[in-house]
């Protein structure tokens, strides 16, 4: 026989963990429970699918427990609750009293959405963005439906607003920031992204938070900053928290940014010292930043993935650790691409760092060739050391590699002027121009240096 | 007065130095000649006009003399031949016996495609594809003609050979290796290539070197391996060649592979000794590889210009280098990317090295995302030292950034392990999978170490 592993959540962190370390451990039990009735799917997509771009909810279950059970010996019990894990003897209790044991245990029980404490945040009609069934209630509401307010205008708020827009309602965006994506871009790069989804007709009140959502058994408006607005259903993509529930339950140390702190071998804390054969991943943890010294949140279905191969690989025995991250992002907001790594400039400033700013627009093809798309890029390389800290970049196509690109920079450390000189880009006119405008932008930094 | 700045040669290295040395030196006089009478286009973009998808010659010219003078104080001569350089003397001789002085001189005379020496390679109907010249003489031998022979499969052979074909032309390539895109692709990714040209109606006739061209006064048919195709043109993609004449006359080092040889911050050696105020760039310099010890060729207009900014800088009295290379580059053909960077098999078996094979498909965007196309990620990655050697990339779209984000690897010297782990990938379902295909190949290398 081999080990015991059990792996609380179904998400992409916990699957991946639980798929790793069978892979890694032929003869290792595998078992994972999770709350929810669906496992292995994208939340990410949701905004797709009630847009009508991806055909259904069904089409983002990547696999089904039976598929975890018969191709990888992977025994998923769905909508079964942990009640307790007994860390001295090593078992885990589920709701119907059941207690198996295990050799590591792999905490990956997400996040939910955090809703702020407002009159009538309970109301039905009120909807976060996080689960498949989450999406089957929306697209339901959607039915009959004619406006709706998206709070919070973060990618995932943005990205519902496009999609409920082209679905035909009437759409406002309340974000109590003064900008758009207030957290990962900046004034200036936000505003292109706000001013595209104006063109689209979504309208946006921004520096306002909502007051109240009101409605005699159901929604029927918001209240925000003493202007009502009248809604059939009000979307909240206010930021995601960490699951602490079982975390909790079991005395891990959790941290400033209210997660799971974590070392780099994704092992729990307790009490300040390392635990033994407890391990985390995906959006429930805190773990290091590849950009300044200290902890970050890389809530990212990407960052998932790589810190459950992490945690599987050890919980099965091996060893793997998991380095800090940048938090590569992409988002497709309709036909705009809007992307970026490393540190913004308000989390730049937060941590007091000197930096310059260099920034470039052109197309993403040669000039003369048809078809380019608009495409600015922008970036943020620190006064003293001259490392890149991050990047944004929207445009409208081939955003996503370009971001990787940087990432990888910033990942290595590579200096601005280091970029300019080395880090080539490929060029071909129907798919770039000859020096791209992420070089152009780089090159704009270092000349502020 | 300034420092006066000489640039032989406009294509792109020689317009970037010119115009870099500028920007370094307000008070500079810089100088340009060439032969051509077309300066700063790409000849990148020359089959895809022939194609029809850009609307023609004069839109691929980025800039005239006239801008030059009046935007940036750049003196360009053009159609005017260089007949002496006086090291000594530090001046230049131009074909019509005025003489220039200068304090340094920046050598850009680009490459020659090659010609093999057979019989009729002189004939009328031979051409090459270089210059805006040599465009529109091809454009002009496409009127009323059928067919077409195209000498050659690397990708600028490949570029045309399905320009032609879109533009009606019955299309056979020929090429004496029994691959197309031979020196930088191997084999397994280059069968993919060919399959795609195939079913776009393109004929191949590979590990066939051209015996002749024949015709009465003008192409009438190419002679490979005893076997006759009839055509009304030849297109010479044989490869480019450095254009030596004027560094011979100079008494500059040439190097192994057929190019001058130069040192970091690309200054030119003569007997072996470093020579003062003479700077290099472009398709006429051997240079250094970032993947082995030992000097490498990088014929590519992304490299032209970032050797022309360094000759620029340092002609204009001030420092910068030249990095190792790893030479990505980027093709399309008809509707197929194909992308590489760094060491292809056969370069690794050149420079004996042990490396392993990494190897994935899959799609460019999240399975169940519609429109989402095909990709192919190669790896080779060293069984020693474990760092990514060389990276080919097949696919739909968005194949660019991703070769530049290998590139970053490559440069930086990343293992395959720290790829897998470090290098985040961007995810949004529109964009891309989850874990990128790029990674997934990264993953399978790493397995088989």
């Amino acid at each position: 026989m081999g080990r015991k592993i059990i792996v609380i959540g179904a998400g992409a962190a916990g699957m991946h963990a639980a798929s790793t370390a069978r892979a890694k451990s032929k003869d290792a039990e595998v078992t994972v429970f999770t709350e929810d009735e669906h496992i292995a799917y994208s939340p990410c997509a949701i905004p797709f699918v009630l847009e009508g771009k991806i055909k259904n909810f069904e089409s983002i279950v990547m696999h089904t427990p039976d598929f975890y059970q018969k191709e990888r010996n992977i025994t998923v019990h769905t909508k079964t609750k942990v009640t307790g894990v007994d860390m001295d003897k090593k078992t885990v209790t589920t709701q119907d009293g059941k207690q198996y044991s295990y050799d590591a245990i792999v905490v990956a029980t997400g996040g939910t959405v955090f809703i702020p404490p407002v009159e009538g945040s309970k109301l039905p009609g009120v909807f976060t963005v996080r689960t498949v069934n989450d999406g089957k209630a929306i697209q339901k509401a959607m039915k009959g439906a004619k406006s709706v307010v998206v709070a919070g205008a973060g990618v995932i708020g943005l990205e519902m607003a496009v999609g409920l827009k082209h679905a035909g309602l009437d759409v406002t965006v309340i974000e109590m920031f003064p900008q758009v994506i207030p957290r990962i871009f900046d004034s200036d790069m936000a505003a292109m992204v706000q001013e595209y989804c104006e063109k689209v007709g979504i309208k946006f009140v921004l520096n306002v938070p909502i007051g109240a959502i009101k409605g005699e058994g159901k929604v029927e408006k918001v209240v925000a900053g003493n202007v009502e607005y009248p809604c059939d259903f009000v979307i909240m993509s206010t930021g995601v928290r960490a699951n602490l529930e079982i975390p909790n339950m079991m005395g891990l140390d959790v941290g400033a940014l209210g997660a799971v702190r974590t070392s780099p071998t994704l092992q729990a804390y307790k009490k300040g010292r390392l635990v033994k054969d407890v391990y985390l991943c995906g959006d429930v943890i805190m773990c290091e930043s590849a950009v300044v010294p200290g902890p970050t949140m890389s809530q990212l279905g990407s960052s998932a993935l790589r810190q459950g191969r992490v945690a599987g690989i050890n919980a099965a025995g091996g060893y793997a650790y998991y380095p800090g991250v940048a938090s590569a992002f992409i988002s497709r907001i309709g036909e705009l691409e809007a992307g970026g790594t490393g540190l913004s400039r308000g989390l730049a400033d937060y941590y007091g760092l000197n930096y310059v700013e260099g920034k470039a627009s052109g197309l993403t093809r040669a000039r003369y060739y048809p078809g380019g798309k608009k495409i600015t890029v922008k970036m943020l390389v620190d006064k003293d050391s001259h490392k890149i800290l991050g990047s944004q970049i929207v445009g409208g196509e081939e955003i996503t590699g370009r971001v990787n690109w940087v990432t990888a920079a910033i990942i290595k450390g590579v200096t601005v002027e280091e970029f300019v000189t080395a880090l080539e880009n490929a060029y071909c006119p129907p798919t770039s121009m000859v020096m791209d405008i992420v070089n152009i932008a780089a090159e704009d930094a270092a000349s502020k240096l």
